[in-house]
């Protein structure tokens, strides 16, 4: 029996031969490189600085396609910009006070993205605290809804391990709390943070809207200064809300997606593409969410020009558009691909925060994704190898069989880091450069270069 | 043959019956409860709020004893102290400057723990930098180090994945720069800090003297530091460096471990010990090192206490004494478990950073540590599944069979938190309290609660 296990072993040994080693020592160059001598961080530290605000119209936005592409230019590869008109939301003055009798304590809000102003002199209402959303119905129902501010107050739930869980649960409370209480008479909604953190920083993010419901404001309160809030109606119910927001939604403005090629040598035609997104929430400087993705992606570039690998396939990095308030230069790549019929056979997006990384979620036909899953163990040194069917990322998603029929031929890849700390900076001004950690960033830089390496290297094909 | 694994499968499906189910569903209101309702957090702010400074021997050392003694009381467990000598070491005042042609520039530098002072106005010498420690005999053997202050200068190395590994090959040169140079006839040693991390923080961390060699003045150097002295010296081996400790040993100091205990229900005699080290550098406020860990073992008690479990073997939480400097806490529990004949089955230490634990690290009798690594599949869904045979804990490793021969029927653990972080804290003014994400404390409170449920309840043998 031993001597067959032996001998197996030796079959399996010889059946991973040069390929196999060749790659893993692919993959140390790379770490290497990216820990000893990665640019990423300074990159990083230049974009925020210089480009803090990004939101999707903005001049910091423009400013950040000029500099990305100038950056891609001077390591040598090949760029252009893709056309498309993006949302331009301006969030202007916002104030948002419990009244009490009369008297204002003052509560840290934000608008939330997408929201219509408030009259100039803000809205003052009774308040109803939902803790599900359920419970707009059954309220609005009784008619108790009419006049008042509805107070979204379900926090994340903090049992789940993985955060992004939670907040895809939580934030339907964002996303459809106005259309939800409109239409029972409520005048404004307030919306707990999305975030496990308790402090003073409201969360952006989107909202929405639809056509047939009346529009009214929303806002984003702290978690701190939603249990407040909360403690306030509890104690007296005719205590008060009041929010002022002069937000306003100009006209879409031009924007551009970024990208940087280096082609293929042998399939030029298949393409792998490695991106994030360059807009960025205008509060904080966006440094998880996502200069760093985006850092990172054209680190991959560097990399790959630094160690003189020249791919087999196509490779490109992408600095999306407007992932933030409408996915426009998601959509505006697939469409441009799908035109082109274009042959995209992998994607990989970091849009998870640049934190550990611990692993990748892929999505895509199961048995092209099972035959890239089985390079995980590459990774087991790099403790990165927590490989699991999942999310592909918002951008990149736009690539997949629904939109594009003709290019179900394709992997989508997100990175998965540690999920604990990102909601602390997601949408807020906790989102800043000294909250990243280099060696998190330089590692996740070295998982995507590493992952475009074999890509490109192999296809996805036997 | 399929039939065959069908049947195996059922067999192994049935041999983990109740038990195993049980387990799962306690784990899970485990977890639940830590951070749901998790006590560690605040403990943890309380401890580095009222005693930020816990250095052996100092006045907030005794404070800590006395305040987890009385936490642990407060949570109906019975506590007694292990009296042990501590040593007494206090820094004074601390400056270092590059001297170029009688200028001084001055650098961030701090005393190495246990080092003598310089003479009250200091040392000023020019300055031999050596990147590998083997250089000194070759410089030494020279007589190039005479009247020298040898700079140490070997940075961490950057791509090792856990950054544990990086520390224990760079850390000789604080260790026992000292002891090496002195022979050659040098007057002093500068250590570059023991981090990855660019910035102007010098990391304590204590030195070495053996009484055959004399004693020279030990200080650590900020990495910014380390690179700009070495560039001066690199354009002009004439320039000095100089610098004054008033760092001093006192009389060794009396003071405690502090022990909780909840006794067992079945098998009182079988001792589960969980811990972390209560002294701390006293630069910084020791959140992550190790005031983190030491709340993480209270609330084990707690949390048990909560959920109404009933240990069937003996429950511990130890706040060891002195790791830091000397270790005296950790000899002391162990001589005392070897003289009164206790039967300690298992022992978990956390003292590698309150990070998002990855997974544990086991020593001890290799059937014994398989047995109990077969549970890992339990901690699957909290990611925390990353178990391997490595190192137990500074403190609980003199528990092994080496100093008692009696207590080799032991498996000892180490928490293995995510290390990448942690050497930016690690002994310096940068682990203080907001370096902490709530979360990562409280599952690694969860993890360690879990354990010793497992423990407690199957104890280390089929």
């Amino acid at each position: 029996m031993k001597r067959i296990i032996i001998l197996f072993s030796a079959l399996v040994f010889s059946a991973q031969p040069a390929d196999a080693q060749n790659d893993s020592a692919y993959i140390r160059k790379i770490y290497d490189m990216n820990l000893r001598d990665g640019n990423t961080y300074e990159w990083l530290r230049e974009l925020t600085t210089r480009m803090p605000s990004r939101l999707s119209g903005s001049p910091g936005a423009a400013q950040a396609v000029e500099w990305t592409d100038s950056l891609m230019k001077s390591l040598g590869v090949e760029t252009w910009r893709q056309e498309c008109m993006v949302p331009h939301w301006v969030r202007g003055v916002e104030q948002g006070h419990i009244v009490v009798r009369g008297k204002k304590i003052e509560v840290p809000i934000c608008a939330l993205g997408g929201s219509i102003a408030t009259p100039p002199d803000g809205i003052i209402a009774e308040v109803v605290e939902v803790k599900r959303m359920e419970m707009v119905d059954i309220l609005g129902k009784q008619g108790l809804l009419e006049g008042k501010i509805v107070f979204y107050n379900e926090p994340m739930n903090p049992t789940y391990i993985n955060t992004f869980r939670a907040y895809s649960e939580a934030v339907r409370q964002r996303w459809s709390g106005a259309i939800k209480a409109a239409p029972y008479g409520a005048v404004g909604v307030v919306v707990r943070s999305m975030t496990l953190r308790m402090d003073d920083k409201p969360h952006a993010g989107s909202m929405g809207y639809v056509d047939s419901v009346q529009k009214i404001p929303a806002c984003a309160i702290s978690t701190l200064g939603a249990e407040k809030l909360s403690e306030y109606i509890r104690n007296n119910p005719s205590n008060q809300f009041s929010f002022k927001l002069t937000c306003k939604t100009h006209e879409d403005k031009l924007s551009y997606n970024v990208i940087g090629e280096i082609k293929g040598t042998k399939y030029p035609h298949e393409i792998v593409t490695v991106g994030g997104h360059l807009d960025a929430w205008d509060l904080g400087v966006g440094a998880h969410d996502d200069g760093g993705g985006c850092m990172q992606a054209i680190e991959v570039l560097r990399v790959f020009k630094s160690l003189g690998i020249q791919p087999k396939r196509t490779l490109r990095a992408v600095m999306f558009m407007n992932e933030e308030n409408g996915g426009m230069g998601g959509k505006k790549y697939a469409d441009e691909a799908r035109a082109k019929g274009e042959n995209h056979i992998a994607a990989i997006e970091s849009d998870a925060g640049v934190l550990t990384p611990r692993g990748l979620s892929f999505k895509g036909d199961t048995t092209l994704v099972e035959h890239v899953m089985r390079w995980s163990s590459h990774f087991t040194p790099y403790m990165a190898d927590r490989w699991f069917h999942g999310y592909g990322g918002a951008d990149i998603n736009h690539l997949g069989a629904k939109l594009c029929p003709e290019l179900d031929c394709l992997v989508l890849i997100g990175m998965a880091p540690d999920s604990q700390r990102y909601f602390d900076f997601h949408h807020s001004w906790n989102d800043t450069f000294d909250q990243v950690n280099k060696r998190e960033l330089e590692l996740g830089a070295a998982l995507m270069t590493s992952m475009a390496f074999l890509l490109t290297e192999h296809g996805i094909e036997e």
